[in-house]
Protein backbone atom coordinates (compact mmCIF):
# COMPACT_ATOMS: atom_id res chain seq x y z
CA UNK A 1 0.00 0.00 0.00
CA UNK A 2 1.12 3.36 -0.91
CA UNK A 3 1.84 5.72 2.15
CA UNK A 4 -0.89 8.30 0.73
CA UNK A 5 -3.61 4.89 0.94
CA UNK A 6 -2.52 4.08 3.90
CA UNK A 7 -2.47 7.08 5.06
CA UNK A 8 -6.44 8.39 4.05
CA UNK A 9 -7.57 4.78 5.17
CA UNK A 10 -6.33 5.03 8.86
CA UNK A 11 -7.33 8.85 9.30
CA UNK A 12 -10.67 7.77 8.14
CA UNK A 13 -10.46 5.32 10.73
CA UNK A 14 -9.06 7.06 13.47
CA UNK A 15 -11.36 10.34 13.22
CA UNK A 16 -14.56 7.29 12.99
CA UNK A 17 -12.78 5.90 16.67
CA UNK A 18 -12.40 9.08 18.28
CA UNK A 19 -15.69 10.12 17.64
CA UNK A 20 -17.39 6.90 18.69
CA UNK A 21 -15.80 7.73 21.90
CA UNK A 22 -16.70 10.81 22.55
CA UNK A 23 -20.81 9.50 21.30
CA UNK A 24 -20.77 6.97 23.77
CA UNK A 25 -20.34 9.28 26.59
CA UNK A 26 -23.57 9.95 27.99
CA UNK A 27 -25.01 13.44 27.31
CA UNK A 28 -24.91 14.88 31.50
CA UNK A 29 -22.81 17.35 30.45
CA UNK A 30 -23.29 18.34 27.14
CA UNK A 31 -21.51 21.22 26.40
CA UNK A 32 -18.65 19.81 27.90
CA UNK A 33 -19.01 16.88 25.84
CA UNK A 34 -19.42 18.93 22.49
CA UNK A 35 -16.21 20.88 23.60
CA UNK A 36 -14.46 17.52 23.82
CA UNK A 37 -15.41 16.66 20.39
CA UNK A 38 -15.14 19.97 18.63
CA UNK A 39 -11.26 19.78 20.01
CA UNK A 40 -11.09 16.36 19.05
CA UNK A 41 -11.65 16.25 15.79
CA UNK A 42 -10.80 19.94 14.76
CA UNK A 43 -8.61 17.75 11.86
CA UNK A 44 -5.14 17.50 11.91
CA UNK A 45 -2.71 15.28 10.73
CA UNK A 46 -3.26 12.56 12.73
CA UNK A 47 0.52 11.79 13.13
CA UNK A 48 0.55 10.10 16.03
CA UNK A 49 -1.76 7.40 15.34
CA UNK A 50 -0.99 7.38 12.10
CA UNK A 51 2.50 5.79 13.45
CA UNK A 52 0.93 3.76 15.99
CA UNK A 53 -0.85 2.22 12.97
CA UNK A 54 2.11 1.75 10.73
CA UNK A 55 4.28 0.44 13.43
CA UNK A 56 1.51 -2.15 14.84
CA UNK A 57 0.60 -3.52 11.30
CA UNK A 58 4.49 -3.91 10.18
CA UNK A 59 4.34 -5.75 13.54
CA UNK A 60 1.36 -7.45 12.37
CA UNK A 61 -0.71 -6.70 14.74
CA UNK A 62 -4.65 -6.19 14.29
CA UNK A 63 -6.11 -3.20 13.28
CA UNK A 64 -8.61 -3.06 15.93
CA UNK A 65 -6.35 -3.57 18.79
CA UNK A 66 -4.02 -0.14 17.69
CA UNK A 67 -7.55 1.63 18.06
CA UNK A 68 -7.49 2.25 21.59
CA UNK A 69 -3.53 3.09 21.87
CA UNK A 70 -3.87 5.57 18.79
CA UNK A 71 -7.11 7.00 20.35
CA UNK A 72 -4.71 8.01 23.26
CA UNK A 73 -2.06 9.35 22.04
CA UNK A 74 -4.44 11.73 19.22
CA UNK A 75 -6.36 12.39 22.87
CA UNK A 76 -3.58 13.89 24.45
CA UNK A 77 -2.38 15.81 21.67
CA UNK A 78 -6.00 17.38 20.87
CA UNK A 79 -6.06 18.02 24.66
CA UNK A 80 -2.31 20.22 24.55
CA UNK A 81 -3.49 21.85 21.24
CA UNK A 82 -6.52 22.96 22.96
CA UNK A 83 -4.45 24.21 26.35
CA UNK A 84 -1.86 25.63 24.32
CA UNK A 85 -4.17 27.73 22.43
CA UNK A 86 -5.83 29.77 25.91
CA UNK A 87 -5.51 33.28 26.06
CA UNK A 88 -2.93 33.04 29.14
CA UNK A 89 -0.69 30.31 27.28
CA UNK A 90 -0.17 31.46 23.33
CA UNK A 91 -3.96 32.82 22.70
CA UNK A 92 -4.99 31.83 19.38
CA UNK A 93 -8.23 32.03 18.26
CA UNK A 94 -7.80 30.24 14.87
CA UNK A 95 -6.20 27.02 14.55
CA UNK A 96 -6.64 25.02 11.00
CA UNK A 97 -8.92 28.21 9.74
CA UNK A 98 -11.42 27.49 12.76
CA UNK A 99 -12.41 29.08 16.33
CA UNK A 100 -10.11 27.57 19.16
CA UNK A 101 -12.24 25.75 21.55
CA UNK A 102 -12.54 29.12 23.67
CA UNK A 103 -13.53 31.05 21.45
CA UNK A 104 -16.14 28.75 19.76
CA UNK A 105 -17.11 28.01 23.83
CA UNK A 106 -15.49 30.02 26.43
CA UNK A 107 -12.69 29.58 28.47
CA UNK A 108 -14.01 27.69 31.22
CA UNK A 109 -15.15 24.59 29.08
CA UNK A 110 -11.85 24.69 26.99
CA UNK A 111 -9.94 24.13 30.41
CA UNK A 112 -12.03 21.32 31.21
CA UNK A 113 -12.59 19.96 28.37
CA UNK A 114 -8.79 19.67 27.76
CA UNK A 115 -8.38 18.50 31.11
CA UNK A 116 -11.30 15.55 30.49
CA UNK A 117 -9.97 14.91 27.16
CA UNK A 118 -6.57 13.97 28.73
CA UNK A 119 -8.05 11.63 31.01
CA UNK A 120 -9.96 10.23 28.45
CA UNK A 121 -6.57 8.91 27.17
CA UNK A 122 -5.98 7.27 29.99
CA UNK A 123 -9.42 5.90 30.13
CA UNK A 124 -9.32 4.51 26.60
CA UNK A 125 -5.98 2.63 26.92
CA UNK A 126 -7.06 1.23 30.30
CA UNK A 127 -9.97 0.16 29.25
CA UNK A 128 -9.70 -1.15 25.14
CA UNK A 129 -10.28 -4.53 25.03
CA UNK A 130 -7.02 -6.22 24.89
CA UNK A 131 -5.56 -9.97 24.91
CA UNK A 132 -4.64 -11.40 28.16
CA UNK A 133 -0.92 -11.65 27.39
CA UNK A 134 -1.11 -8.02 26.79
CA UNK A 135 -1.24 -7.28 30.48
CA UNK A 136 2.67 -6.20 31.32
CA UNK A 137 2.58 -4.19 28.35
CA UNK A 138 -0.78 -2.54 28.75
CA UNK A 139 1.36 -1.15 31.95
CA UNK A 140 4.33 -0.50 30.19
CA UNK A 141 1.39 1.40 27.77
CA UNK A 142 -0.06 3.71 30.20
CA UNK A 143 3.48 3.99 32.15
CA UNK A 144 5.05 5.29 28.65
CA UNK A 145 2.19 7.85 28.09
CA UNK A 146 2.14 9.48 31.22
CA UNK A 147 6.18 9.79 31.34
CA UNK A 148 5.82 11.09 27.72
CA UNK A 149 2.94 13.64 28.30
CA UNK A 150 3.75 15.51 31.81
CA UNK A 151 6.72 16.70 33.40
CA UNK A 152 9.30 14.83 32.21
CA UNK A 153 7.95 15.01 28.36
CA UNK A 154 5.18 17.34 26.44
CA UNK A 155 4.30 19.10 29.61
CA UNK A 156 7.84 20.02 30.79
CA UNK A 157 8.23 20.90 26.56
CA UNK A 158 5.66 23.89 27.19
CA UNK A 159 7.24 25.12 30.15
CA UNK A 160 10.72 25.46 28.42
CA UNK A 161 8.90 27.01 25.38
CA UNK A 162 7.14 29.44 27.82
CA UNK A 163 10.42 30.17 29.19
CA UNK A 164 12.13 30.95 25.81
CA UNK A 165 9.71 33.51 25.15
CA UNK A 166 10.72 36.76 23.76
CA UNK A 167 14.45 35.77 24.13
CA UNK A 168 16.86 34.13 21.68
CA UNK A 169 17.90 30.44 22.92
CA UNK A 170 20.64 28.39 21.93
CA UNK A 171 20.20 25.52 19.33
CA UNK A 172 20.73 22.72 21.83
CA UNK A 173 17.92 24.54 24.06
CA UNK A 174 15.48 24.81 21.00
CA UNK A 175 16.50 21.22 20.29
CA UNK A 176 15.34 20.65 24.28
CA UNK A 177 12.36 22.25 23.23
CA UNK A 178 11.59 20.42 20.81
CA UNK A 179 12.44 16.86 21.67
CA UNK A 180 10.23 17.57 25.12
CA UNK A 181 7.23 19.19 23.45
CA UNK A 182 6.67 16.95 20.16
CA UNK A 183 9.48 14.84 20.15
CA UNK A 184 8.09 12.67 23.27
CA UNK A 185 4.84 11.98 22.38
CA UNK A 186 5.89 10.78 18.91
CA UNK A 187 8.18 8.44 20.41
CA UNK A 188 5.57 7.33 22.58
CA UNK A 189 3.01 6.70 19.51
CA UNK A 190 5.65 4.10 17.98
CA UNK A 191 6.31 2.97 21.22
CA UNK A 192 2.44 2.11 21.88
CA UNK A 193 2.44 1.10 18.59
CA UNK A 194 5.26 -1.68 18.99
CA UNK A 195 3.78 -2.65 22.88
CA UNK A 196 0.91 -3.79 21.41
CA UNK A 197 3.21 -6.94 20.08
CA UNK A 198 3.58 -8.96 23.22
CA UNK A 199 6.81 -10.45 22.82
CA UNK A 200 8.30 -7.36 21.17
CA UNK A 201 11.95 -7.65 21.29
CA UNK A 202 14.22 -5.00 22.98
CA UNK A 203 16.41 -4.12 19.90
CA UNK A 204 12.91 -3.51 17.60
CA UNK A 205 11.35 -0.89 20.40
CA UNK A 206 15.21 0.34 20.19
CA UNK A 207 15.52 0.83 16.45
CA UNK A 208 12.08 2.16 16.22
CA UNK A 209 12.25 4.74 19.18
CA UNK A 210 15.46 6.04 17.17
CA UNK A 211 13.05 6.29 14.24
CA UNK A 212 10.77 8.25 15.71
CA UNK A 213 13.24 10.54 17.61
CA UNK A 214 14.86 11.56 14.25
CA UNK A 215 11.72 11.85 12.20
CA UNK A 216 9.91 14.13 15.35
CA UNK A 217 12.74 16.40 14.92
CA UNK A 218 12.86 16.57 11.46
CA UNK A 219 9.15 17.57 11.63
CA UNK A 220 9.87 20.51 13.59
CA UNK A 221 13.11 21.67 11.11
CA UNK A 222 11.01 21.60 8.84
CA UNK A 223 8.13 23.29 10.08
CA UNK A 224 10.71 26.26 10.54
CA UNK A 225 11.86 25.49 7.20
CA UNK A 226 8.62 26.20 5.75
CA UNK A 227 7.67 28.92 7.82
CA UNK A 228 10.44 30.61 5.61
CA UNK A 229 10.04 29.06 2.12
CA UNK A 230 6.01 28.08 2.22
CA UNK A 231 3.14 30.70 1.09
CA UNK A 232 0.34 31.16 3.14
CA UNK A 233 -2.06 29.68 1.46
CA UNK A 234 -0.36 26.08 1.30
CA UNK A 235 0.64 26.39 5.07
CA UNK A 236 -3.14 27.17 6.17
CA UNK A 237 -1.06 30.12 8.27
CA UNK A 238 0.56 33.35 7.52
CA UNK A 239 3.92 32.69 6.13
CA UNK A 240 6.74 34.27 8.04
CA UNK A 241 4.51 33.85 11.22
CA UNK A 242 7.62 32.91 13.50
CA UNK A 243 10.11 35.35 12.07
CA UNK A 244 7.36 37.83 12.97
CA UNK A 245 7.06 36.84 16.58
CA UNK A 246 10.89 36.71 16.93
CA UNK A 247 10.79 33.07 17.77
CA UNK A 248 13.79 30.92 17.89
CA UNK A 249 14.03 28.50 14.91
CA UNK A 250 16.25 26.57 13.15
CA UNK A 251 17.03 28.53 10.26
CA UNK A 252 17.31 31.91 12.55
CA UNK A 253 19.84 30.14 14.33
CA UNK A 254 21.32 27.75 11.05
CA UNK A 255 20.76 29.82 8.24
CA UNK A 256 18.79 28.10 5.30
CA UNK A 257 20.82 25.72 3.79
CA UNK A 258 22.16 24.93 7.32
CA UNK A 259 18.41 23.58 8.72
CA UNK A 260 17.58 22.33 5.06
CA UNK A 261 21.13 19.67 5.88
CA UNK A 262 20.39 18.89 9.23
CA UNK A 263 16.45 17.74 8.12
CA UNK A 264 18.36 15.45 5.76
CA UNK A 265 20.72 14.34 8.16
CA UNK A 266 17.75 13.42 10.57
CA UNK A 267 15.95 11.59 7.77
CA UNK A 268 19.42 9.74 7.11
CA UNK A 269 19.31 8.74 10.84
CA UNK A 270 15.99 7.79 10.75
CA UNK A 271 16.45 5.35 7.55
CA UNK A 272 19.67 3.99 9.37
CA UNK A 273 17.53 2.99 12.62
CA UNK A 274 14.93 1.02 10.24
CA UNK A 275 17.62 -0.67 8.37
CA UNK A 276 18.48 -4.19 10.83
CA UNK A 277 14.69 -4.41 11.20
CA UNK A 278 13.22 -7.75 10.40
CA UNK A 279 10.15 -6.09 8.94
CA UNK A 280 8.69 -4.34 6.04
CA UNK A 281 9.34 -0.60 6.80
CA UNK A 282 8.14 0.86 3.81
CA UNK A 283 5.47 2.70 5.29
CA UNK A 284 7.95 4.11 7.81
CA UNK A 285 10.61 4.69 5.40
CA UNK A 286 7.87 6.75 2.88
CA UNK A 287 6.61 8.78 6.25
CA UNK A 288 10.77 9.69 6.54
CA UNK A 289 11.20 10.80 3.32
CA UNK A 290 7.35 12.56 3.34
CA UNK A 291 8.50 14.74 6.62
CA UNK A 292 11.59 16.36 4.79
CA UNK A 293 9.56 16.75 1.01
CA UNK A 294 6.49 18.22 2.43
CA UNK A 295 5.22 21.96 1.46
CA UNK A 296 3.32 21.83 4.01
CA UNK B 1 -5.45 3.47 66.68
CA UNK B 2 -7.44 6.42 67.14
CA UNK B 3 -8.33 8.45 64.24
CA UNK B 4 -6.59 10.89 65.48
CA UNK B 5 -3.54 9.69 65.61
CA UNK B 6 -4.12 7.28 62.51
CA UNK B 7 -4.94 10.89 60.61
CA UNK B 8 -2.25 12.63 61.80
CA UNK B 9 0.27 9.97 60.53
CA UNK B 10 -0.60 8.95 57.19
CA UNK B 11 -1.04 13.41 56.63
CA UNK B 12 2.43 13.20 57.15
CA UNK B 13 3.30 10.44 55.79
CA UNK B 14 1.83 11.08 52.52
CA UNK B 15 2.99 15.06 52.68
CA UNK B 16 6.29 13.71 52.80
CA UNK B 17 5.24 10.98 50.00
CA UNK B 18 4.24 13.62 47.32
CA UNK B 19 7.00 15.98 48.44
CA UNK B 20 9.79 13.14 47.24
CA UNK B 21 7.31 12.66 44.19
CA UNK B 22 8.23 16.26 43.12
CA UNK B 23 11.57 16.43 44.05
CA UNK B 24 12.68 13.53 42.11
CA UNK B 25 11.61 15.24 39.02
CA UNK B 26 14.70 16.77 37.20
CA UNK B 27 15.10 20.33 37.38
CA UNK B 28 14.75 20.94 33.51
CA UNK B 29 12.06 23.20 33.94
CA UNK B 30 12.21 24.59 37.54
CA UNK B 31 9.06 27.06 37.58
CA UNK B 32 6.58 24.67 36.67
CA UNK B 33 8.12 22.24 39.02
CA UNK B 34 7.88 24.85 41.72
CA UNK B 35 4.09 25.76 40.69
CA UNK B 36 3.15 22.16 40.95
CA UNK B 37 4.87 21.38 44.15
CA UNK B 38 3.33 24.92 45.78
CA UNK B 39 -0.54 23.59 44.50
CA UNK B 40 0.61 20.19 45.77
CA UNK B 41 1.66 20.99 49.43
CA UNK B 42 -0.83 23.75 49.75
CA UNK B 43 -2.02 21.47 52.67
CA UNK B 44 -5.60 20.08 53.13
CA UNK B 45 -7.70 17.75 54.72
CA UNK B 46 -5.81 14.96 52.73
CA UNK B 47 -9.24 12.79 52.85
CA UNK B 48 -8.68 10.78 49.60
CA UNK B 49 -4.88 9.42 51.16
CA UNK B 50 -6.42 8.95 54.59
CA UNK B 51 -9.16 6.71 52.86
CA UNK B 52 -6.57 4.41 50.46
CA UNK B 53 -4.57 3.99 53.70
CA UNK B 54 -7.41 3.67 56.04
CA UNK B 55 -9.15 1.03 53.95
CA UNK B 56 -6.06 -0.71 52.47
CA UNK B 57 -4.47 -1.13 55.89
CA UNK B 58 -8.26 -2.80 57.36
CA UNK B 59 -6.90 -5.32 54.64
CA UNK B 60 -3.85 -5.77 55.71
CA UNK B 61 -1.81 -4.37 53.02
CA UNK B 62 1.36 -2.62 53.17
CA UNK B 63 1.76 0.88 53.58
CA UNK B 64 4.78 1.18 51.36
CA UNK B 65 2.40 -0.26 48.39
CA UNK B 66 -0.41 2.21 49.87
CA UNK B 67 1.25 5.11 49.12
CA UNK B 68 0.83 5.18 45.46
CA UNK B 69 -2.72 4.50 45.37
CA UNK B 70 -2.78 7.22 47.73
CA UNK B 71 -0.31 10.02 45.64
CA UNK B 72 -1.99 9.37 42.42
CA UNK B 73 -4.95 10.31 44.05
CA UNK B 74 -4.40 12.88 46.01
CA UNK B 75 -2.48 14.66 42.24
CA UNK B 76 -5.69 14.08 40.61
CA UNK B 77 -7.37 16.51 43.33
CA UNK B 78 -4.75 18.72 43.69
CA UNK B 79 -4.77 19.52 39.55
CA UNK B 80 -8.83 20.06 39.98
CA UNK B 81 -7.98 22.84 42.84
CA UNK B 82 -5.71 24.01 41.10
CA UNK B 83 -7.76 24.26 37.66
CA UNK B 84 -10.86 25.43 39.66
CA UNK B 85 -9.41 28.05 40.78
CA UNK B 86 -8.27 30.03 37.64
CA UNK B 87 -9.96 32.87 36.65
CA UNK B 88 -11.68 31.63 33.93
CA UNK B 89 -13.77 29.48 35.98
CA UNK B 90 -14.19 30.07 39.92
CA UNK B 91 -11.16 33.09 39.80
CA UNK B 92 -10.38 32.36 43.23
CA UNK B 93 -7.55 34.38 44.72
CA UNK B 94 -6.95 32.85 48.04
CA UNK B 95 -7.11 28.88 49.26
CA UNK B 96 -6.22 28.29 52.94
CA UNK B 97 -4.96 31.41 53.15
CA UNK B 98 -2.55 31.18 50.68
CA UNK B 99 -2.52 32.66 47.42
CA UNK B 100 -3.87 30.46 44.60
CA UNK B 101 -0.90 29.11 42.24
CA UNK B 102 -2.04 31.14 39.52
CA UNK B 103 -1.46 34.26 41.71
CA UNK B 104 1.58 32.84 43.22
CA UNK B 105 3.09 32.41 39.69
CA UNK B 106 0.98 32.77 36.32
CA UNK B 107 -1.72 31.63 34.59
CA UNK B 108 -0.06 29.79 32.10
CA UNK B 109 2.27 28.75 34.61
CA UNK B 110 -0.78 27.30 36.60
CA UNK B 111 -2.71 25.67 33.49
CA UNK B 112 0.05 23.70 32.96
CA UNK B 113 1.24 22.44 36.33
CA UNK B 114 -2.81 21.30 36.41
CA UNK B 115 -2.08 19.30 33.53
CA UNK B 116 1.31 17.58 34.52
CA UNK B 117 -0.57 16.94 37.93
CA UNK B 118 -3.15 14.95 36.36
CA UNK B 119 -0.28 13.44 34.22
CA UNK B 120 2.01 12.90 37.08
CA UNK B 121 -1.45 10.69 39.16
CA UNK B 122 -0.85 8.04 36.45
CA UNK B 123 2.33 8.29 35.97
CA UNK B 124 2.56 7.42 39.74
CA UNK B 125 -0.11 4.32 39.84
CA UNK B 126 1.51 3.69 36.21
CA UNK B 127 4.94 3.07 37.94
CA UNK B 128 4.80 2.74 41.50
CA UNK B 129 6.29 -0.89 42.62
CA UNK B 130 3.96 -3.56 43.24
CA UNK B 131 3.72 -7.30 43.31
CA UNK B 132 3.17 -9.58 39.98
CA UNK B 133 0.43 -10.58 41.54
CA UNK B 134 -1.62 -6.96 41.07
CA UNK B 135 -0.83 -6.58 37.85
CA UNK B 136 -4.81 -6.76 36.82
CA UNK B 137 -5.23 -5.33 39.86
CA UNK B 138 -2.77 -2.22 38.53
CA UNK B 139 -4.84 -2.03 35.14
CA UNK B 140 -8.41 -1.60 37.69
CA UNK B 141 -6.74 0.83 39.06
CA UNK B 142 -5.69 2.95 36.27
CA UNK B 143 -8.94 2.32 34.78
CA UNK B 144 -10.93 3.47 38.01
CA UNK B 145 -8.89 6.35 38.68
CA UNK B 146 -8.84 7.80 35.10
CA UNK B 147 -12.98 7.26 35.21
CA UNK B 148 -13.26 8.97 38.33
CA UNK B 149 -11.90 12.20 37.42
CA UNK B 150 -12.62 12.16 33.41
CA UNK B 151 -16.00 13.65 31.76
CA UNK B 152 -17.88 10.79 33.78
CA UNK B 153 -16.65 11.73 37.23
CA UNK B 154 -14.92 15.04 38.65
CA UNK B 155 -14.32 16.86 35.52
CA UNK B 156 -18.13 16.12 34.55
CA UNK B 157 -18.99 17.24 37.65
CA UNK B 158 -17.58 20.40 37.29
CA UNK B 159 -19.11 20.96 34.47
CA UNK B 160 -22.43 20.43 35.88
CA UNK B 161 -21.26 22.91 38.40
CA UNK B 162 -20.62 25.54 35.77
CA UNK B 163 -23.96 24.91 34.37
CA UNK B 164 -25.84 25.14 37.56
CA UNK B 165 -24.12 28.69 37.88
CA UNK B 166 -26.63 31.57 38.83
CA UNK B 167 -29.82 29.67 38.84
CA UNK B 168 -31.88 27.35 41.36
CA UNK B 169 -31.26 23.50 40.29
CA UNK B 170 -33.25 21.06 42.49
CA UNK B 171 -32.07 18.11 44.87
CA UNK B 172 -31.26 15.55 42.79
CA UNK B 173 -29.12 18.00 40.27
CA UNK B 174 -27.20 18.95 43.44
CA UNK B 175 -26.87 15.73 44.45
CA UNK B 176 -25.54 15.02 40.58
CA UNK B 177 -23.30 18.14 41.26
CA UNK B 178 -21.49 16.87 44.16
CA UNK B 179 -21.41 12.91 43.41
CA UNK B 180 -19.55 13.66 40.53
CA UNK B 181 -17.84 16.34 41.57
CA UNK B 182 -16.34 15.47 44.49
CA UNK B 183 -18.05 11.87 45.56
CA UNK B 184 -16.51 10.34 42.84
CA UNK B 185 -12.88 10.37 43.74
CA UNK B 186 -13.87 9.74 47.30
CA UNK B 187 -15.24 6.25 45.82
CA UNK B 188 -12.07 5.95 44.15
CA UNK B 189 -9.73 6.55 47.26
CA UNK B 190 -11.50 3.79 49.12
CA UNK B 191 -11.59 1.68 45.66
CA UNK B 192 -7.97 1.78 44.95
CA UNK B 193 -6.97 0.74 48.45
CA UNK B 194 -9.26 -2.04 47.99
CA UNK B 195 -7.70 -3.17 44.74
CA UNK B 196 -4.06 -3.33 46.79
CA UNK B 197 -5.47 -6.66 48.03
CA UNK B 198 -5.02 -8.70 44.85
CA UNK B 199 -7.64 -11.35 46.14
CA UNK B 200 -10.29 -9.09 47.45
CA UNK B 201 -13.65 -10.15 47.31
CA UNK B 202 -16.64 -8.19 44.93
CA UNK B 203 -18.99 -7.87 48.12
CA UNK B 204 -16.25 -6.16 50.45
CA UNK B 205 -15.40 -3.93 47.88
CA UNK B 206 -19.02 -2.92 46.90
CA UNK B 207 -19.63 -2.37 50.43
CA UNK B 208 -16.57 -0.19 50.58
CA UNK B 209 -18.22 1.92 47.78
CA UNK B 210 -21.81 2.36 49.24
CA UNK B 211 -19.60 3.43 51.97
CA UNK B 212 -17.53 5.67 50.50
CA UNK B 213 -20.82 7.10 48.22
CA UNK B 214 -22.61 7.69 51.38
CA UNK B 215 -19.33 9.80 53.20
CA UNK B 216 -19.02 11.82 50.43
CA UNK B 217 -22.26 13.15 50.06
CA UNK B 218 -22.41 13.02 54.10
CA UNK B 219 -19.37 15.41 53.66
CA UNK B 220 -20.80 17.85 51.42
CA UNK B 221 -23.81 18.58 53.59
CA UNK B 222 -22.17 18.72 56.39
CA UNK B 223 -20.23 21.81 54.56
CA UNK B 224 -23.10 23.39 53.30
CA UNK B 225 -24.37 23.50 56.92
CA UNK B 226 -20.87 24.68 58.65
CA UNK B 227 -21.38 27.13 55.77
CA UNK B 228 -24.43 28.56 57.70
CA UNK B 229 -23.55 27.65 61.21
CA UNK B 230 -19.99 27.30 61.31
CA UNK B 231 -17.58 30.74 62.11
CA UNK B 232 -15.29 32.15 59.95
CA UNK B 233 -12.01 32.01 62.05
CA UNK B 234 -13.13 28.37 62.15
CA UNK B 235 -13.91 27.51 58.51
CA UNK B 236 -10.76 29.45 56.94
CA UNK B 237 -13.48 31.43 54.87
CA UNK B 238 -15.81 33.91 55.22
CA UNK B 239 -19.03 32.17 56.79
CA UNK B 240 -22.10 32.61 54.77
CA UNK B 241 -20.14 32.46 51.66
CA UNK B 242 -21.99 29.93 49.74
CA UNK B 243 -25.49 32.08 51.04
CA UNK B 244 -23.79 35.73 49.34
CA UNK B 245 -23.09 33.61 45.43
CA UNK B 246 -26.82 32.18 45.74
CA UNK B 247 -25.51 28.90 45.58
CA UNK B 248 -27.55 26.40 45.76
CA UNK B 249 -26.94 24.19 49.10
CA UNK B 250 -28.95 21.63 50.83
CA UNK B 251 -30.04 24.09 53.76
CA UNK B 252 -30.98 26.12 51.11
CA UNK B 253 -33.03 24.06 49.47
CA UNK B 254 -34.16 21.43 52.21
CA UNK B 255 -33.74 23.75 55.54
CA UNK B 256 -31.26 23.65 58.01
CA UNK B 257 -33.16 20.75 60.16
CA UNK B 258 -33.42 18.80 57.15
CA UNK B 259 -30.12 19.26 55.76
CA UNK B 260 -29.13 17.89 59.76
CA UNK B 261 -31.15 15.02 59.30
CA UNK B 262 -29.43 14.00 55.44
CA UNK B 263 -26.21 14.12 57.09
CA UNK B 264 -27.34 12.04 60.19
CA UNK B 265 -29.06 9.55 57.53
CA UNK B 266 -26.16 9.24 54.87
CA UNK B 267 -23.82 8.47 58.37
CA UNK B 268 -25.87 5.93 59.10
CA UNK B 269 -25.97 4.11 55.66
CA UNK B 270 -22.15 4.60 55.66
CA UNK B 271 -22.15 2.38 58.81
CA UNK B 272 -24.87 0.22 57.62
CA UNK B 273 -22.55 -0.81 54.19
CA UNK B 274 -19.90 -1.09 57.43
CA UNK B 275 -21.20 -3.75 59.14
CA UNK B 276 -21.31 -6.92 57.23
CA UNK B 277 -17.53 -6.52 56.41
CA UNK B 278 -15.47 -9.89 58.09
CA UNK B 279 -12.72 -6.64 59.14
CA UNK B 280 -11.58 -4.08 61.87
CA UNK B 281 -13.71 -1.37 60.55
CA UNK B 282 -13.18 1.20 63.67
CA UNK B 283 -11.02 3.91 61.29
CA UNK B 284 -13.70 4.00 58.86
CA UNK B 285 -16.29 3.91 61.16
CA UNK B 286 -14.44 6.75 63.43
CA UNK B 287 -13.94 8.67 60.03
CA UNK B 288 -17.91 8.46 59.49
CA UNK B 289 -18.74 9.83 62.82
CA UNK B 290 -15.92 12.65 62.40
CA UNK B 291 -17.58 13.89 59.04
CA UNK B 292 -20.77 15.12 60.05
CA UNK B 293 -19.38 15.97 63.91
CA UNK B 294 -16.65 18.05 62.39
CA UNK B 295 -16.43 22.25 62.77
CA UNK B 296 -14.85 22.76 60.22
Amino acid sequence: MSLDSFSRLHRQRIDDRLSQQLDALPAMAPRLRDAMKYGLLLGGKRVRPFLVYAVGEMLAVEADLLDGPAAAVECIHAYSLLHDDLPAMDDDDLRRGQPTVHKAFDEGTAILAGDALQTLAFSILADHPMPEALMANRVRMLSTLARASGYLGMCGGQALDLQAEGRQISLSELEQVHRHKTGALIECAVTLGALCKADIALQTLNALQEYAAAIGLAFQVQDDILDITGDTATLGKPQGSDQALAKSTYPALLGLEQARELARELHGKALTALRPLPYNTDILEAFADYIIERTH
